[in-house]
């Protein structure tokens, strides 16, 4: 029986990623050994992580003199914390998007004064404020690119003169636009780059060292940047699908080819959900994400019919999450055409049957 | 060609755990998905975490009324950091016996005043002191059970008032003792655990709340046991590998078992040591590590001979760590006696042959 997922993420990867990861946990390349038992010293391994690295970047379209990819633990929340206390030395800006923002800017008031410049808390996060203002001493401004839970996503950045650091965990890779507006980048892996257990940095080497504090080693950017992001152990199975993902991401002709594959599926499902007279959208037309599809049945009595229907369809992970309720399509990279479809097929047998 | 494994972490796991890991990479106990694409909040990851953190604590014969399992991101180097958030309130004290040990005090300086009660450095830390005093007002003495690099292992913990925080990356279920005299147990999955990626935290919860700081919420022990260590997307792989080798270790008899399989690895090995007149143990007797055991040649001139022959004999992560030169056999749980016994062959060999 073939799955659709639509899991927030973790989330679906490539089958190819699946059947290389798969024989490499017997034997990797024919060295008789399984990847889980190297050691991250060794030549093989050492390798893998210099091509993840490298192929983030280039994915990117960054200059590797200027900017550095760093393959660490812990995921958006530990990013959270780490951003700030390399950066934010009196003030920092941060846009409020979602659930993960105000996370963010709890952790980073630990170390700091933030500006909280703007937030769509008022509707429920349905929105991205576009309007707002960094002040001229904020030691960078934090925006969150696209918010899982509510389906929005920014589609213009905005033009500061602040650092920008962005939390680009669930679009990253999905799209073509100009990185090098970003100082900072971080991405839990578990979206478009791989399984969980990776986080990928991406941060422009001039922006380090400024702030007065002192850093423990595994929170200190350039601490991982001066060990070739292995200060420590890495989670070496987790990079290593990232890396074939990446590879995979590559043989499908890079961001700008994943992208137009990415707006047919959100197209699919966004045309349906406002054709549909059962179905409405979450997130304002305007702000929608690509990446997360957020809607709910008008008619809450539908839902155990709509539920089994989904289920006997073999469709996964499409429900919404609490703080929004309804349902949520997460459509990465790795999602096919195909799944979305048989999405909206069930829809419209629900309105057929309904 | 069989290889024999005896990298120093990560290390070799049992092929039964290849086995299964490499057929849920596939299809996850045939639910059509794989363990890299389902949700954390999955009921089957859910299942998969909770049996991990129980079979954890049976495993040490803790009461999980006493005691809390978290399964982290980060590594040991990671819980130099978040042990001494957690717990160092004014003092803490530490026993320095090697290089892992230097960084727990390195990071814990950050925190308060370290006051490192004993240290091998003087003999590059090829044994463990013994005698040595833990000021009253410390708030914890941490300790490192086992010493990679070096090849020394505590056999006789200290009797002391102070709760005892103890770094067991490379020997934690690899012998039978009384676990409930450690107030904080942590351990890197890459030994006898699991793949990279994974950190088992150990903690009795009484010793948690007593320090005035504010803790970030990444660092905070309480924060991840109020959220059963799904605060954030845990390293679900690694996870799931973790808890299959804590299956297997079941199957296997549990830590009395496995510890009486490791005490003949380690005899063979120091008894080849001791007696071969082309060898010699680097850390004193009496302190030998059962898991790692470090040794050079007498005769610098025979390296690249008995290389050869290791390299013929399929003989795998034997070199030595730099700060001792010379070779390591690291021979964790899963590896089999057969390994150490073709290692030993080499060894006589080169004497027949030198």
């Amino acid at each position: 029986m073939m799955q659709h997922n639509f899991s927030a993420g973790p989330c679906i990867l490539p089958k190819s990623v699946f059947n290389k990861a798969s024989k490499a946990v017997m034997d990797l390349d024919n060295s008789g050994l399984s990847i889980l038992e190297i050691s991250h010293r060794s030549k093989a391994f050492v390798e893998i992580m210099e091509k993840a690295r490298t192929l983030a970047l280039a994915h990117l379209n960054l200059n590797p003199n200027e900017y550095t990819a760093l393959f660490l633990q812990g995921g958006a929340s530990y990013q959270f914390l780490m951003t700030a206390y390399n950066l934010l030395e009196s003030k920092a800006a941060y846009l409020d998007t979602g659930t993960w923002s105000a996370k963010a800017i709890k952790e980073a008031k630990l170390l700091g004064e933030v500006d909280v410049v703007a937030s769509s808390k008022d509707k429920n996060y349905n929105y991205i404020p576009k309007s707002f203002t960094v002040p001229s001493d904020a030691n960078y401004l934090h925006i969150t690119s696209n918010n899982t839970i509510f389906g929005t996503q920014i589609k213009d950045f905005p033009q500061v003169d602040a650092p920008v650091v962005c939390d680009m965990s669930s679009d990253i890779f999905s799209r073509a636009i100009d990185f090098s507006y970003f100082d900072l980048i971080y991405a839990g892996a578990q979206k478009n780059m791989g399984p969980a257990g990776a986080t990928l940095v991406v941060v422009k080497n001039d922006i380090l060292g400024k702030v007065s504090r002192a850093i423990p080693s595994m929170l200190d950017y350039q601490t991982m940047i001066s060990k070739d992001s292995m200060f420590n152990t890495p989670p070496v199975f987790s990079v290593y699908v990232s890396m074939l993902t990446l590879e995979w991401l590559k043989q499908e002709g890079g961001v700008s080819a994943i992208e137009k594959k990415n707006k047919e599926k959100a197209d699919l499902i966004y045309t349906e959900i406002d054709r549909n007279p059962l179905f409405e959208g979450f997130a304002v037309k305007e702000d929608r994400s690509a990446m997360n599809a957020t809607f709910t049945l008008k008619d809450e009595a539908l839902k155990s019919k709509f539920d089994e229907m989904a289920k006997q369809a073999n469709l996964n992970g499409i429900n919404g999450h609490r703080s929004v309720g309804g349902y949520r399509a997460s459509m990465y990279n790795a999602l096919p055409l195909e799944s979305v479809q048989v999405l909206v097929d069930v829809m419209k047998e629900l309105e057929r049957t309904a």
